[in-house]
Formats: C-alpha cells, structure tokens, sequence
C-alpha cells in the first residue's frame, strides 16, 4: 500500500525561516501562572523556590542548545536569544520556539520535587508555558529589548515588594493598597516601606530586583580594552559566521558546551555587563577560565 | 522609572494570526526520540508502554483545550486538529503551537514514572518535543492528512514488525533483514511473517496497526441517516459558527468538557468513522450518552 | 571577477507562496484616485469613460492570465480571482499581484486617451494602483466576497447618485446634502430621488448599481440540472486539478484563451448567475458557444 | 440595505508589515523582456533608448516617493530602497511594491514614444513588470546586496559585449559564439575583444559597464572628515528615526522633494560613493547644492 495517493498534503506546509543576520529573541511565559501560584502557595511577592525553579529549567535549555548566546528571566517568564549568525534547525521559527519551550516545560516539571519538596504537582493542573519568537535587527536594539526587561523587572518588583508589604506588614486590604499605590512614582514606594516598615529598598535581595541572567563563563575582559571596538559588530561578524560551514559551527558548539552556564543577578541595562563579557553579542566563544 | 524608552522594542513583534476559517493541525513530534528509546529500553518494535503514555499526554492535551476536535498519535508523533472554526489565542499560531507542546511535555513527563515504574528519567536526557500548525483549507483535505497519518503508521509498522521479527525471531542481523527488505511490497511481508514465523500481521494489536485516535465520545449516530448531509459542511457551518460571540464560544467549551475524551484505535480512512460521529467534523457536540 | 562573495544576499529572500488550494482574491485600488478624478474632470457621481477604462484594462488582464476565472470592478477599484486549484507563479503572492497591477496599469495608461481624448495625462500626475492578495478557503466565502463588493457598490452608488443629484440639480451645497443624507437609509434615498427630482433609481444605468463583471463566455447551462451538484466542489475539484501536471495546465490555460472575455452588469450575489456558469467555480472549462 | 452581513470576509485579510528598522528593496524586473526587446527591436547588446525609458521612469519613482534613499538599475530591472526608518504605508509590503510597480510601469508606458518615437506599442503586447520586496537587516549587507547587482552588471555587460561582438563583427553564430565563451573568465574575454576587434572594453560606455545610481543630490562632503563616524549608524540612527513623529516625517519629505534626483553610472562597491553621500545611508537631508 504506498501512501502517494495522500501525501499531496505535505505541500500545505508552509515554510517559517526567520530574516537571516537577526537577533532571535524566544520569550516565554507560564501559562496561567497567577491561578497556579495560588494553588501551589508560592510566597507572595517573590517565591525563592519558584525563581530557583525558573533558573534551574533555563539553565538546561541553554546547555542543551548552544547556540545559545544569554537567557534573562523575571517572574514566570524567560527569554532565550539566538545570536544573529544562528543556523540551528535553519532557524524555522516554530522549530526553534516549541524546542525551547518543551525542553523548558520538562525539566521544570522534573525538578518541581527539588524545589517544592512538600508541595506535589496536582495533575490536571500542571505548570505549561506558550512561547513565540521576536527578530531584532540590531545589537542596540537587543539590548534595548533586554533593557526593556530588566527595567520591567526593578518596576513591578517596587510595586509587588511594596503592595504585599502593605498588606502583609500593614494589614491594608488588597483594595486599599492597590488604591493608595495608585498613581505613585518610584520613590513613593521607597518611601513607604522606608518610613512605614524600615526597609531598605535597596537590601532587598538581587535575584528579585534584577531578575536572572544566564549565559556562557568565560574569562573576564578589561572592559577599557574593549571599548573602542565595540561598535561594528552588526555590520561585520554577524554576516562572516553566517557563512561559515556546518563543520565550523558544530566546532563552536563543543567550544560552548565546554563553559559553565552562571546564572547571574546584575546590571545588564549599563555598557559593563557586556563590555566585560563579550562573547555574548560577539558570538565567538571567548577563553576558558584557567583552573 | 518609566518603561517608555524601551518600550518600542514591542514593535517587533509582528503577528502570527492563521488563516480564518480553515483547519488547524498542530503536528508534534519527539526529539531525537531514536536515540532516546535506546538509553531507556524501549521494546522492539512497539513499546506499548511508550505509546499509552504518550495517549495519556494526549488525552490531557484534549481535555485542556476543549477547542480540539480530535488528535492522532503513531510512534512519537501525535496530530491535534482545532476545526475552522476555532476562535482560541485568536488564532495565533506560535500560541496555539507552543500551548499544546508544553502542556504535552508536562503531562508525559509527569507521567513518565506510571508507565516505566522501573526506568527512571535520566537528566538531562529528558524526553521532549517539537512541533507546528498546518493549515488545511477543506474537510476533504483534513481527512486526506488523517488518512495519510495512518497509512504511514500501516506502511511502518508492517516494515518494523517484519524486520524485528527476522532480527529476533530469525536470528538475522540488522543488516541482512534491511537488505531483504529492500524493494518488498506489502505481501511480501505478510507472507515472510506467516511463513517463516506463523505470524498473521492481522492478528497484531490493533493500536499498533492502527494507531491512536482521540477524540470526545457522544452517542453514535446511524450512518445511514447522517450520509447525505455529509457535503456543503465547509461552506455552511465555519462561517456561521466563526460568528459565534465569546459567550457562545466559553458556553460550547464547557459542552465539550462534559464529554468523555476516549482513546481508540480504528480506521479513520472510511467514512464511517467520521459518518458516526458527525460532531467531530461539524465542531458542533452531540449528544452525551445516556447513563 | 566572480559574484559569489556578494551572492549571500540572496538567502534573505523569503519565500511567499500562497496556501494552496485556496481562493486567491487580487484586489487593486486607484492610488488618490479621488484628486486625480478632480485633476481629469471625471464626471460625478459616475464617469462612464473611467468605467470603460477599468474594464477595458480588466478584461487584458484576464486575457493575459487565463488563470483567472473571474474579476468584478466598481469604481477604481478591481478584484482578480484566482481559482484555488491555480498553480501560477508557483503561487507566490508578491509576483501574482505585481503581475496583476503592472498589466493593468499598462493598458490603463496606453488606453487612456481612447476613453479621454480630450483630456490627455499630465505628468508626472498618472494614474496608479496598488493592490495585494487575499485567500478564502471555500467557495461559499469567496462567493461572499463577491457579494460584499456588489452590495458596497450599490450602497455607494445610490448615496452618491442622491447626494450628487441634491447638488447638482438641487442646488445645494456639499454639506447641506451631507448632513441631510446623514443616517438615512435606502429608501430614504430612493424617495429623495424620486419625491424631488422624478428620478427613478431603478433606471439608472446597471453598471453603476451592479458593478462590471468580466469573466470567460462560454455556453450557458440551465440552472435546474446544474442546481443538485453545486455543493462539494470544495471538496473534490481543487485537489484533483492541484495535482494535475504542467502540461495539463498549459492545455487548460490553451482553451481558455479560446473563450470571449466578456463585461457584465449583472447580480452576482444570487445563485442564478453561477448557477448558469458553473465553469466559473469549477474551473473546468465550458463548452465554446457555437458560430 | 447593510453591507454587515458580508464584511466578515475583511477578516480574511492577513497583515505584511515589514520587520521595522530594517533595508528594504524593492526589485522590480521586466516581465518576458527577452521575447519583448525581440519585438520592439531592442539593440544588442545594449539599448540605450530603454535604458534611457528604465532611468526616466525610475527618476519619476523617487520623485513620487521621497521615503526612497537610493535607486538601481541594470537592464530590464531595478532595485529601489527604503531606508531602515521608513514608516510609509506602514510599511506594508503589498503596498509599498504594488506601489511601486504602478507607479515605474505608468511612467514607462506613458514615455515610451519620448524613446522610441518610431517604435509604437503593439497592444496586447505591453510591457510590464513584477517586483518583491527584501529585508537586509544591516547597512554592511544592504551595500553588499548593492554591489552584488553592480557585480552581476559588470559580468553581464562584459559577456554580452563579447559574444555580440563576436557575432555581430566576427561574423559567428550564436552557437559557436556561446560554446567558444564557455568556462572563459574576464581577462579572456577582454583579449577576445582587443585582439580580434580592436575593441578596449574599459572604454565602453559607464551606463552599460556600471548601470544606473538614482539618488537624490546634495553638496558632496569631504570622505576624510566622514570616514571616522561611518559605523554605528545601524544601531542608532533608525532607531532615533523610526520614533519620528508623522510631522516630523511629512516635514523630512518636503525636504527631500526639494533636492534633485540625478542619474549616476559610478562605482558603488567602493566605499567613495557612500562616504560623499552620507545622507544616503543616515536617511538624513543633507545640504542643497548652492545656486
């Protein structure tokens, strides 16, 4: 029995290769996470164990995928960012996403025993995560877009820390500090958990500021040394590697997957972070720290 | 501080809404699941443990989204179809795409330990899954794709059972059995089974002959009645029920939920499967079937 | 000097290939054409030189690109529809549409002074039209959207037959006949026409109240054997000739440059017009009439 | 009567907006020019009269679209490019080519007699022609994609040059001509052409060897004074400029109506050409010449 007589319905699929030379950004999120993290109890505003998680779950997906450049994560969300010269999978957008996704999904739900000890999963209700690809055109723009996270991150962690301290500390209702939150700035919030609570903004832990940054370690550079060549990058590199050969690129992927993958708590918004580090935006694994 | 500097980044984003109207299969596939049934022992040819849990991903899969109509799975590939006239994630592709691969991979790695109790997962070789919607503009069309699923699971599994059988049974090497194999047709395989082996591949499991179909159990209509409406369901029903309000929408998910999401293994190539349960192709529930 | 170094470019081409199977809709429109009827002295409400113009234009498209089973004009506007068995240009949506606009813009210019003796182009003021594709998966929706242009053309046109009239005979300012045509409704319009200026709406010419309808004549069918059939073509004819082979097409696009390429104004929303042109939606040629 | 119940077919309509800040091309070739340059007696192997026709048509092109920076054009096509801050039409890719194809094929038939005076159009037989639009996401590639068409000018010219020299002078067929070219490289057939016919191929036409630079003219600057700023205009630049306010952009296009379009047969592979033109790449209006 041959099968020709249906495979004609093969040609409905469409092809969904990603504009070569482009920053692709993989963002995903948990779906539905406020109801679930109200069902397995995560601590209000930040849930230590439910962030550990999150990392712990990127962490595999960048050592599964080299090709990898950096992961930043903030609450139930991640995203992973293929340099531009990525040929993996011939960077078929939909190929890309639902690996990273999937890969996520199952080392979180294998890990959720680690993190949550006393607190099973409770199937049908088991944690998921939707995802999509983003194409970034140039390097300026990817770190805006990753500026653009990081700042996310510091805005709703200011407003959680202050609201769940407002009810939590100071036995508001929900309503009522949702109400007087309403139309602050910034350093109204700091304010409040100064003057009301005595806390310090500023001593609340990093991992819950800043979110998480993951990436390759390599040695760190002098960022002085750096600076002058910083720019460039798009036109030049991006446009060399996308040339270079399968056997080329399979060489860089046991380079990468020779490095530690850190995750980190930092600045990733100011010159520094990726000044000192710039194998990330480069693409070009840099020097293995010595033993 | 405000966000708006970053803020356009979102520009970006440029949407993946599919086509109106049309049928929506969500293919997903194991990744590198040869290499995987290797490290975790999985049977020759058929894995029947294998294969019930990824039915159990799959039935948790339906019962989420109610919006499914019906799902095939052979090997470690399993096909969801939404009906044309499916309005969930308003049709966004990458969202339709990654909802059903995590909550897939979540369900079959939770469940992994039920089904090999005595093979645990062995990070970070944990089983995972790609995947990607294709449309399908006809009903006559979406069959033709159904039924091509399962031709290939015939047309495999005649091979697998024939080639394992002269490896195990025959004592032959990998080698010899494929080189025998070459160029055979489907009798000449049936007649190596039952000559050599006394094996009549009509008698195998019908799950592994057929593969798995998934799909909501209403009561069973008489084919005869239901045959000369079969045609026109294209141009009539989609358009009206793409009309269909929100309230509408949430009211026929919730019928759906009702239903009893059934595993069965059939012939999905004749009409009389689709023909018997007109609800399937009409997007439309049926009957619940009496107590 | 070889090109190769340079050649890399090319792979940001994307593909743009039409889901197959599917009505193809090609709409173009007169770029400004409300300044430029101004600029030519087009005659208002309706120029029949600027109709005649269209159609003349219309008609060497579909003569040209014997793919095309029908197109429907109204005022400078154009729709070209694509049989969903259309193989043309591998289907590719920007070459198909290009295609389209391009011809008809050079017979629209080249003919110009046909229908305008008198009033000869001024450059660089010349007329242009963009346009761009549309798909609809059946024939009961591409049927709808024949009739959604034919409705919009006679909405427009009994407006602008009142509002003209009321300015034109009636002496009024554009914005007096404005806010007194402000939510009324047809019969409103029709009563205007006829209580103020003996003007029976019903009488005015039919390729302002119907459009112009140009598609391939061939001998007409009787409705009443036609009628049982009409249904399924979704289903069977599309896929059949999807598979039909390159030279079967050239011998079908051979016939159907047989055939007159004729102008109508006449009802497209009922069923009797496709009824008694099945070739139409089939897109199996008719019989030729005969001498 | 309501048009309401046919508009849902508006749904069908699928958006095509161009990722932002990225090059766009839009390259437009001639539809069958090699039987077309047959019947209108096109010289070999150059024409200049419709290389004349293609220039003028495509100077009236930038004219009516000031968002255009730059224009080439070799033969019977052209590429036509939008600066990565382009905003028009949204940057909808239909409307932009659509657009573009209009308005080049309405020039070109309307000069037509201007170039060929005794050569009138033949209808149906008019030309026409398609076009596609092309992200290159950084300037480095969108001057490659530039050099790339020079380059393939240059190997064309020097090859048609030769070979219709050869039969055209050297009395050969076409045949002996093309077999006798085969596997030849530049310096063969530059000997080809000095030693048998006395012919120095440098001393050919610029239109022919270089093709056509339409951009629009400002003072030229000083390449020194430039040099050191040319990169980093990807990663700003656009960025700034795609954030432009609409008046800001209308006020950028009155500037840019003011300067002339001119017609340039010069390297563009070098970086001379660009260094002296910077408002080309920045997207900015530089100085108008001084009277």
């Amino acid at each position: 029995m041959a099968n020709s007589k249906y495979e004609y319905v093969k040609s409905f699929e469409q092809p969904d290769v990603l504009l070569p030379n482009t920053w692709i950004v993989v963002r995903i999120d948990g779906r539905g996470f406020h109801k679930l993290s109200d069902r397995y109890g995560f601590i209000k505003p930040n849930d230590r164990r439910a962030l550990d998680l999150m990392n712990a779950a990127a962490v595999e997906v960048m050592k599964e995928l080299p090709d990898l450049c950096i992961a930043y994560g903030v609450s139930d969300e991640y995203s992973f960012v293929f340099h531009p010269s990525c040929q993996l999978f011939e960077r078929r957008s939909a190929k890309l996403v639902t690996t990273i996704v999937s890969t996520f999904t199952a080392h979180y739900i294998y890990q959720w025993g680690t993190y949550f000890p006393s607190t099973p999963l409770q199937p049908p209700y088991l944690p998921s995560f939707d995802g999509r690809a983003v194409l970034y055109p140039t390097t300026r723009i990817l770190r805006d877009y990753m500026s653009w996270r990081q700042v996310d991150c510091h805005i709703n962690n200011l407003y959680n820390t202050t609201f769940w301290t407002m009810v939590q500390q100071g036995g508001m209702s929900n309503t009522d500090a949702e109400r007087e939150l309403q139309g602050t700035v910034s350093s109204d919030k700091n304010e409040i958990l100064f003057k009301r609570f005595g806390i310090n903004y500023n001593n609340e832990d990093e991992i819950f500021k800043k979110g998480s940054v993951v990436y390759r370690q390599y040695q760190l550079e002098d960022p002085k040394l750096e600076s002058k060549s910083k720019h460039g990058d798009d036109d030049e590199a991006p446009v060399d590697e996308s040339k270079t050969s399968k056997s080329q690129q399979d060489k860089l992927r046991k380079l990468r997957r020779k490095a530690q993958v850190v995750v980190d708590h930092v600045d990733i918004i100011k010159d520094e972070f990726w000044e000192r580090r710039p194998w990330i935006l480069s693409g070009k694994p840099g020097k293995l720290p010595e033993a």
